[in-house]
């Protein structure tokens, strides 16, 4: 089976997909037979194109990364924007990657509406449709016959959503505890061994986890987006991150790790969900938590989320040092999921 | 759909599933139409039945826990034992929970295929069948359109197969490591507390958690059929559980304890497999790691397997403090995947 796939966005983690994809392609099709033709990209910053028979990934990747335009590529049409793209790219999956809008999760949220009331199935790695619109989303999803999948938006390629989903069934996710955020477990146990807060965070900087602007690590913003999105899958929550007990780590010195120390803990930001007078309330929090323990013991760009179930009790998943090629995972896997249900 | 399902075995593990279907009845029901009738009963000491209209599951289980006979219980035919049982059940699932054989997996592989060979789908708890028969059940089942399920087998109802199977389409798992004994790891962790290694045991036969005869635990034999279980499953291994290079705890002391503690580390008993030399090695022995790290960090019953993949890296899953009612899960969850299948 072919799959007409398209892209809104064509940043670190779509290329790695793109890569990804491009390596992968003899086992997808004989573990699968599975195969793909790219109908249409949409970039900001490179133009967006569509063609029916299909554009050469490599060259498009060749373009974008020289800096020119994707509209130069031969045989394609020029669709304007990400709104032309889905107009034109009749696809069977679209993957979004777009940039994550704190405010609201636009412009994202509208490309997976519109490609969703198309009939086209929407894979996202962005956070933000999630947090604001799932339920929403879901349930357009569900009118027209397509899936909606984001197992990429909390821990990379790491099975979360697809876990409780696939594997717990039956199962009812009573809370969670997670550590979320690669750039602050980067500073909280790089501090550990003596160093400043500033050297970690320009060592998270430098190997491109945090943001230039890194404030919305460092204050939380992203383990609460994420704590939502994971509050509004499993739990069935209705909240958004603004409404998040939401503290960072700035005012975390060394003293307190020191003193953490003293007692055999460490300090983790914390992600924490439970349901708390009949509504779900969601805390994002420094904590100090025994360093052996499952929170205390992920170091780096690992992450762990412990989910307290009512008939499994308590498992938790841990992703150790994840990379781009992880979240590239991710968009493969959701990708293999659509095409199981493609294929029936 | 009224699915009509078959016990071989009605030990604690059997009695906990018993237990939960009646729990769970209105809402499997509710959320996935999912209801059943039970066709019949083997046990080794309380006779064997079928009946086809159907048995008071209930009832059976007080017939079972007063010890009487179940061949009294009005309305159902004797059968003799659980090979005359599967001649005569006719059920979608037969769910097996025999004990153990260390040496070969019989009969409970004999009685799965006998199962499997009659059309009907089969869920196991027993390591055994996986450990020596992997390759041919599944096969036979292939062959016969049916399902060999077995997520209880390793980490009871911890998503471990299913999490490979359904969540991580497209990658290959290289190796593992784990700490998948709960009776070794009860005495492990109670001794770096200072008590003797004598008083962990007993406490672990206490809880029920360690058998009379604990040297299947003590000895890594456990932990050896587990790692079989994984490596047939999970990396396509021919091997068997005699082939597993295996140390049991039996001769780490509390100096040992105290020398690994001196350089922040613990003893767990550790399982490993890892391809080699073009074969897969197995491995089972004490090792000293990290207080604070994924192996180290898991105390008392508690579980923790670590997965190397080629495309998602290093995840790893945990189980914290189990008891049968995970392993009942288990069985749910493997019912709850064939009843999809089944309902298609």
């Amino acid at each position: 089976m072919q799959i007409e796939i398209a892209f809104i966005g064509m940043g670190n983690v779509a290329r790695a997909f793109a890569r990804l994809l491009h390596r992968q392609r003899e086992q997808l099709q004989a573990a699968y037979g599975l195969s793909w033709n790219v109908t249409g990209i949409a970039t900001y910053r490179h133009g967006s194109i569509a063609c029916s028979s299909g554009v050469n990934l490599d060259d498009c990747l060749a373009v974008i990364e020289r800096g020119s335009s994707l509209t130069a590529v031969p045989g394609c049409a020029d669709v304007g924007d990400a709104g032309g793209l889905l107009e034109q790219c009749n696809a069977h999956i679209v993957f979004e990657t777009t940039p994550l809008s704190l405010n609201n999760g636009e412009p994202a949220t509208g490309y997976i509406r519109q490609a969703l009331t198309k009939g086209m199935n929407v894979v996202t790695a962005n956070k933000g449709p999630v947090a604001f619109a799932y339920a929403h989303l879901r349930q357009l999803a569900e009118q027209h016959g397509v899936q909606f999948r984001f197992e990429g938006t909390v821990m990379d390629g790491t099975p979360v959503f697809n876990l409780v989903e696939f594997c717990l069934p039956g199962t009812r996710v009573l809370g969670f505890a997670g550590v979320l955020n690669s750039t602050t477990n980067i500073v909280l146990s790089g501090m550990e061994s003596g160093r400043s807060f500033d050297d970690c965070l320009n060592d998270a900087k430098r190997a491109g986890i945090a943001e230039l602007n890194a404030d919305y690590d460092i204050d939380g913003w992203d383990a609460a987006v994420k704590s939502v999105a994971l509050a509004r899958v499993l739990m069935g929550a209705d909240i958004t991150p603004a409404q998040v007990n939401r503290t960072g780590i700035r005012e975390i010195g060394s003293e307190d790790l020191v003193r953490a120390a003293s007692t055999g803990k460490v300090i983790r930001l914390i992600a924490r969900g439970r349901n708390f007078n009949d509504g779900i309330e969601l805390t994002v929090a420094p904590e100090a938590v025994p360093a052996a323990s499952g929170l205390g013991s992920v170091r780096g760009t690992s992450n762990v989320l412990i989910l307290n179930t009512d008939l499994m009790g308590e498992i938790a998943i841990v992703e150790n040092d994840p990379t781009v090629e992880q979240t590239a995972y991710a968009l493969l896997s959701d990708m293999l999921q659509i095409h199981r249900e493609l294929s029936r």
